[in-house]
């Protein structure tokens, strides 16, 4: 273990999350063509390995790009007709600003902040009236609320609507069985529970979405799915990739086939049920009021935003973090002021994870004095 | 000198080039959040040091994205109103082919393969219709020839159309003097001059094209300059960051400043004469029919495509070169099997670029035998 790994576990931010110096040190690979066979043999094991993240068998589009763009790609890309955006947080109404800026008929779903897509609302809007796409989140970074992705697409199929996931602190931090439940778009992020550096989006698109797709008018080039599907099928991007960031992949994607992605499931999992009850003990052993802002069984199992009590700020509870040698994220946004978010994701453990708590509670407590 | 740097030398594809060590490195670095004051310090010392390379006072357009998403930046942020493409090779054609991929009504001037920009043409095509917008390629790469984009600017404005520069193997090898030269638009790649891994995209905008952007309708987010701009105003990207590509950046301005960009320049100069020189050595040493694609005066500095006698092929001339250990391209699309393509760019240095030069002579005796 280099000296880097031993240190490993000290930065908890919401995204980007830490990556292991091992994964870093892929980067430093000699450059070589991408239209080469060298590089066709790395996309292939990429293509291999992100299938098994999102359970899948249909090829995955790997864009040189953040998560942005793959949104963009899943609105440029659905059939002409009204959007119905599911806002719920800062990521999913970018998601719907989105929409809106590629000139569709946008129409909003609000749900409260904290709260996980409403599923009830959404099938009463789905009857109400007709739309081609449905746009939402499966994990809120902004709120740490995650949402029944499953079922959101089951409703939107039963409407004859495209489900359009973003799933970037979703997808290898929760089950995302794309094939299995029969998934329309999902997409993430490299820097988020896939612990990669920023700087690409991995999505997936059904057969049926695909079919639609070539008849989108004004697709544009870098976001155009087709094009992301056409040269997948040669082991190709259609431009030039973020070549480091294909290294770093490829050595992360073997690290998680050795964790196995049931493992890190469960790893995710048991990172949020830790920090659930670290909040719980706290607001017990210091008679302090904090409570997760997501209510129980609408939580994310990547991002936790905790609501801090009066007088202390998700700015300073962050920096008063930050002194204690942990790093983790104030509030975002709307919630800049009166939460803080904790990112259990990626590659950290539950032995370091409990270490952050612990500045954590001590800066609280030194706050609230 | 790291071994790595020792070896340096080796790989004259036409992009990605090859990236010394010390750069690769830079990329170890661990992750920092991208909304923090670390990151606004580097991103403010990436702006200086590549606002000398594009020879501006302009906010530089930092894209995570290949070269091809600022062209499209550049499209989508037009006016509305036709479009004229300066097609002259394969780089010039995809900027057509996004032009119209965008739902841009789009006209063709084609100018023979290995040309640059015909600039009569050019200004009785300006006079004949009124465009708001030219497409066109300072450096092919696919073929290279390189054009006067200081002419066409000029002859462009005096139009009242937008002239919109893809420079990607331009900027950083030969001068663009974009404030000077009183330029719209240019944008290059991070994997050619500047030698660094693929990844980035980097651009300007004029003021007067800024102040014309915000009308133009669907540019969506990704790729909307005035976003780039606000962002940049406060040290920030629009989107996410690829963070390990921005340390790279980091580390080579500071390389590149030690050598300034007049040398730089000059270096470039002088690879590219030696590189005719010896095309034209060899093929009155050895009575082979060896010819540079692009006239003189039409020749790019980064990269040379040559005619290959008739019987050796562009993809085994490159075959045979690496056998004796050195990267060169082959042709490219319709120039595939009868050029072969030489990047002497980024950090290389004619001592190298002559072993590699040696080696093509060698494998072209052995393959026209």
């Amino acid at each position: 273990m280099s000296p880097s790994d031993q240190t490993f576990g000290t930065f908890f931010l919401p995204g980007p999350t830490e990556v292991h110096l091992s994964v870093l040190q892929a980067m430093t690979r000699p450059m070589i063509a991408h239209r080469g066979k060298d590089f066709e043999a790395l996309f292939a094991r990429l293509q291999k390995g992100m299938q098994d993240v999102f359970r899948t068998t249909r090829p995955i589009l790997i864009s040189s790009s953040s998560a942005t763009g793959l949104m963009e790609a899943a609105v440029r890309c659905a059939p002409p007709g009204p959007i119905l955006a599911v806002v719920n947080g800062a990521f999913s109404e970018r998601f719907a600003h989105i929409a809106r800026s590629c000139e569709r008929d946008t129409d909003v779903l609000d749900v409260p902040l904290g709260r996980a897509v409403d599923l009830d609302e959404l099938r009463r809007r789905l009857v109400a009236k007709r739309y081609v796409a449905v746009t939402l989140v499966h994990s809120e970074t902004s709120t740490g609320a995650q949402s029944d992705v499953h079922t959101a697409t089951r409703l939107c199929r039963d409407a004859g609507a495209l489900c359009l996931v973003d799933s970037v602190t979703g997808v290898c931090g929760t089950p995302l069985l794309f094939d299995e439940w029969d998934m329309d778009f999902a997409l993430t992020g490299s820097q988020k529970a896939l612990a990669l550096p920023p700087g690409l989006a991995l999505g997936v698109a059904s057969a049926a979405y695909m079919k639609t797709a070539p008849a989108a008018k004004g697709r544009g080039l870098y976001f155009d799915l087709v094009e992301f599907e056409s040269y997948a099928a040669k082991n190709q991007t259609p431009n030039t990739p973020a070549l480091p960031l294909f290294y770093a992949l490829d050595v992360q994607l073997a690290r998680i086939a050795a964790e196995t992605m049931e493992r890190r499931w469960a790893r995710h999992r048991a990172m949020a049920e830790q920090t659930w009850r670290w909040v719980d003990d706290v607001a017990r052993r210091t008679g302090l009021p904090l409570r997760v802002l997501a209510p129980e069984g609408e939580r994310s199992m990547t991002v936790s935003a905790v609501v801090l009590p009066a007088g202390v700020t998700g700015p300073a509870m962050a920096a008063a973090v930050r002194e204690r040698g942990f790093v983790i994220g104030a509030g975002y946004d709307k919630l800049r002021e009166t939460t803080f978010r904790v990112g259990h994701m990626g590659d950290h453990t539950p032995d370091r994870l409990a270490l952050c708590l612990d500045a954590c509670e001590e800066a609280l407590v030194a706050l609230a004095k």
